[in-house]
């Protein structure tokens, strides 16, 4: 038996399933472009194999691990790593057999889709999970997981990825970077500067970070210009090691354009530890249009990843820590927020600004409206909760009558899991195939269209919008 | 002619519709489990006949005659008691002519589906209610109610119920499911503990109905720790009855969780009637962690309904009184305002917190990612507005690729409509069945798994999350 | 090649499209009545031929400029016309050269739908607009335009049109509508009062406007009761050019009902020119409640149209002035807003509110549960950037449930654009009709009374609600 049927995710209609499928014959094998994700660059610059399947496939993945804890499972019997210490499981497949009991509870989710995806084409898996099967799946994946072909090296090659992006910290030396351009491999593997860890006046460490950062760029960067021109160098530092983007995760989507007086004061109020919670949310708004300026000079692509109200159990961050799969979506506004931003350099034609949202409700009132009229904004794909068929459907037919698919920049897998990178991709492509079959079908779009934009979905926007 | 189609609320593509099909026949006869709603208890203690066709259809029930209030018909002509006392029509006769000759309003509403689902499965009758066939139709019917084929246990067990939860006040004395219990018929009919009389300090008589519940319990219920204890004790009372659940309908899903001596402090102002809107909002939220303390203790389910905006027209509460179709839902946040109550007992294993919403933006980016996050929160079905076909489906499609299947608990008919049971049921098996076939033949549900869920979702959900 | 399908918008299943197709073939040809909309009414006065392809399709259209600006096209090279008077192109071929190389943009817009439904069905052509048709197609189109089948008139009676209402200010003086009327045209342009120049105190003169008034009206306008006078005397003058409603295009839902002597205090600081925009917003709101009580007595019906964040870019505001495009959707609220004018007059039978929205997150939530209670109140069709196949049909699967079809009114094309008028009632015509079969195809709604509903829906509910 199969995990995976072949026309999964196409309409059901017959004659519309059969244009979702001729589109998607002609995208299946194009390359990926990962243009935002966080897989961890190390993999590919040791090239050791993955420990084993539960540290594969279930350990780190919060979309994994969140929903075996909501059905009353411990973290610590999935063998997650608790702040203080504590004693946690380790042996993997102790852990794995815990999964495989409560396989059921995957069902119909996006993970059960990832995960049978790479269960059959990576590991030629063919019986699905379950208590009865989880020893021998277990053994088997763990024996591919000691073969050469299943190094991240051979994986990356044999997912035909194109070209992956990280997501690194100004602070991290990029060592795993430098590490995989001298070893002479091919993969292109970039990087990504996301600062929130020297911007955002609320992170722990915030000035020891800024002086970590002056001290990285020789800069005296607890001077507001020094902080700036620090940050324009390590930007430039990312760009020898591939980065096209930087990336922003705000708890909300404000932006400010502050006199520069005014930026400045509230600068040292952060280094002091003294700003207010109004303060600190102004001063990222406003290093957001300070971004967006270097953008310009630079030619970085701007990403904003607003809307999620982080580690939102006191005590799940007490015992656990951060990214425990506690973090929620809120609800956004983007109207007002992004305002001075716009005002600021919402109609330069040179500059790419990507917004992303975990509230739907915006699409078609806010996002598709302001990124089908301002020439730097681009609508990211759908994000997080969202990347899933239903999501990404309704990302489609809530942007697309108003934005078109051109202010838009193609997929995203945005992951840590590194195996679900080709299933989400496809995932993406057949739900983008179907909507575009249902087009044809309805008479808003003619077919011969509908095959150029099913590969611009695919890949050349991707490409594109991050200057890949 | 029939009033039903035997296919109704499949989906349309044939080859899914067969699934549909399939699914349904499984689980199309499985008795109902009803956890949740707001039949009279006096109906299955006395077993009288019911009055007449409109005293059972039109009269009580909002759904309805707000719709024909919204055409221009009075609530008077409809015979919908008035405050005052002032005349209204008491001739069920032409009560029922009016409905007829308006019955084209209910097109495509849950209403028309309910309704006809009744006049044909119970009632037997095969033409469409219109002026033209007021009278042979109200004839049948009051015809019908004569016989004891149609008495409320009659009913009951032709409706192959069971269990259903019936909602009380802790002032109520319970004496009609005490004269059902000792009646030795053996029809399952439940109480469900809904304190908002006695825990918000914004219902006309507050003080006196604290005062209420300490008379029935032997406690003074006017000190802060009386208070508790008369619920403990009357929450105990309940369980006698069958309770397994409390219930709570407040205006936002506001949680906090006080200092003991701040809470003191606001019943004491509550009491005295000096609580500000905004103290009394604080009180209500707080009494929910309080409620979930105590489920703790005596495993009652905490069951939340919030967002409503009641009574929202004037007018119509100064003539008519509460509950006369006017309540409005409203935008609803509960990313914030359930962290207090999660925080304290949102990772209990042995709680269950069932929450309901009124607003649909909240199931994807909201309540799905809570719920599958957090053990002790379930989601509950699509209500009141959205217990219809296409609200069903939208509560599916936002919530299961987040939530999963197992943290929501199944169907509630939530009515007070007796005949419209078996038909809310049959809508809710249909719909879901729909939802499933669809992700069968779309290849993310394997066929035998969907058998499973569909079960899970018409019957063993509802038990397992009630405790039934 | 054909540039439109015969069976577009219909749904993909085979069945259900031949119950979508049969119900259009019944409403395809009825008349257009168009009650709401912008196009000029110097237009029929005149009867002039439209001047070249550009002036017709592309510089005054919104849609379709802003999605050219979003991808880097410049407003001066599409035509716009600039504030400042600076230099603009005016060549039409030039223009269209541009708009035919970008036509790629509007793939599965709405504006691409009535785009080609024009070209092919008003101009005949059969080649899709692209850089290398160019030429060719706006020749032709120019050719068309010279001919006296293609003046306003010729195309306003060949679209069938029944009755078209236009917008205007209590300050124009309808010199058109009175040369349309003095010309023994049969065509029936009638007026609607858009009264937001004197009465938003934050348009720029507004005290000017208000004495002009009272200068047109023979009342002192800027005492309280001679201003409200003058609008009763406008609105006289108003109806003999045909109107039947007035329409409001406020920041928000907000309605007020003050003390007349609270509301004519802010007035009296409005024309001072001291409200704050709390006061402002409180007495925008106040006029709703107003003009309802004005259309008690004259049968106008009161129109609100809320929630358009109108210029949002300051750098295009400055350059370009306003309604560039840049007018963004934003979350509105309608519970409490819409409340003080509900008690005041939404129990009134007489009277018709029509209440559109920008926020589709209040369709089922809060729109169908207010209109299905309120007598007063009614919905209008899908609005602005959800006029569209997804967002209309959206709007069914929303509203219908609650508020059913009868307190909807019919289709509104909202619209400047001439050609398009055609094209938008098509499209609402085939997405009712497709959301019909779909509905009778799933056993909600009986065959004989969908094809009664698609009627009311493409025509009757439209002429009754707005007394046409």
């Amino acid at each position: 038996m199969a995990l995976l049927t072949p026309d999964r995710l196409f309409p059901t209609d017959p004659r519309t399933r059969d244009i979702a499928r001729a589109l998607y014959q002609t995208v299946a094998g194009l390359p990926i472009v990962s243009p935002h994700g966080h897989t961890d660059p190390r993999w590919y610059a040791e090239n050791e194999p993955f420990s084993d399947p539960a540290q594969l496939f279930i350990t780190p993945d919060h979309y994994v691990f969140r929903m075996l804890f909501s059905q009353g499972i411990t973290l610590e019997s999935l063998g997650v790593t608790r702040a203080d210490g504590g004693r946690v499981e380790t042996d993997g497949r102790t852990i794995w057999r815990l999964f495989a009991e409560n396989y059921h509870l995957f069902r119909a989710t996006p993970s059960r889709l990832w995960l049978d995806h790479a269960f059959e084409t990576v590991f030629g898996l063919t019986t699905r999970i379950s208590a009865a099967t989880a020893d021998d799946t277990y053994d088997h994946i763990a024996d591919c997981l000691t073969k050469p072909d299943f190094t991240p090296r051979a994986l990356f090659e044999r997912f035909n990825i194109e070209v992956i992006a990280t997501t690194e910290s100004p602070l991290d030396d990029l060592r795993w970077h430098r590490m995989i351009r001298d070893s002479g491999w091919h993969g292109r593997v970039i990087t990504a500067y996301r600062p929130d860890a020297v911007i955002d006046p609320e992170v722990a460490g915030f000035a020891q970070n800024v002086e970590r950062l002056g001290a990285l760029t020789g800069e005296d960067a607890t001077t507001w210009e020094g902080y700036l021109l620090a940050h324009r160098i390590r930007r430039a530092y990312f760009k020898e090691f591939g980065a096209t983007s930087s990336d922003h995760g705000h708890a909300t989507a404000r932006t400010e354009n502050l006199p520069q007086g005014e930026a400045a004061a509230l600068f040292h109020k952060a280094l002091r530890g003294t700003c207010s919670a109004e303060e600190a949310d102004a001063f990222r708004g406003h290093m957001l249009t300070e971004m967006a300026r270097m953008s310009l000079e630079d030619g970085l692509v701007l990403q904003i990843h607003p809307g999620s109200f982080r580690n939102h159990s006191d005590p799940i961050m007490a015992t656990f820590g951060r990214d425990k799969g506690f973090d929620i979506p809120t609800r956004t506004d983007y109207v007002r927020a992004l305002k001075p931003l716009l005002d600021a350099v919402g109609l330069e034609r040179e500059l790419t600004i990507i917004v992303f949202t975990l509230d739907e409700t915006t699409y078609a009132r806010e996002l598709a409206p302001l990124a089908g009229v301002y020439p730097a904004l681009k609508l990211g794909p759908a994000w997080w909760f969202h990347d899933s068929p239903e999501g990404m459907r309704r990302f489609r037919e809530m942007t697309t009558e108003t934005a078109g698919f051109y202010n838009t920049v193609g997929f995203n897998d945005d992951t840590r899991a590194f195996c679900s990178i080709p299933a989400r991709h496809d995932v993406a492509r057949r739900v983008d195939c179907a909507y575009l079959a249902t087009l044809v079908d309805t008479g808003r779009l003619h077919e011969d269209e509908a095959f150029d934009v099913a590969e611009d979905l695919a890949y050349r926007l991707a490409k594109q919008a991050y200057r890949l």
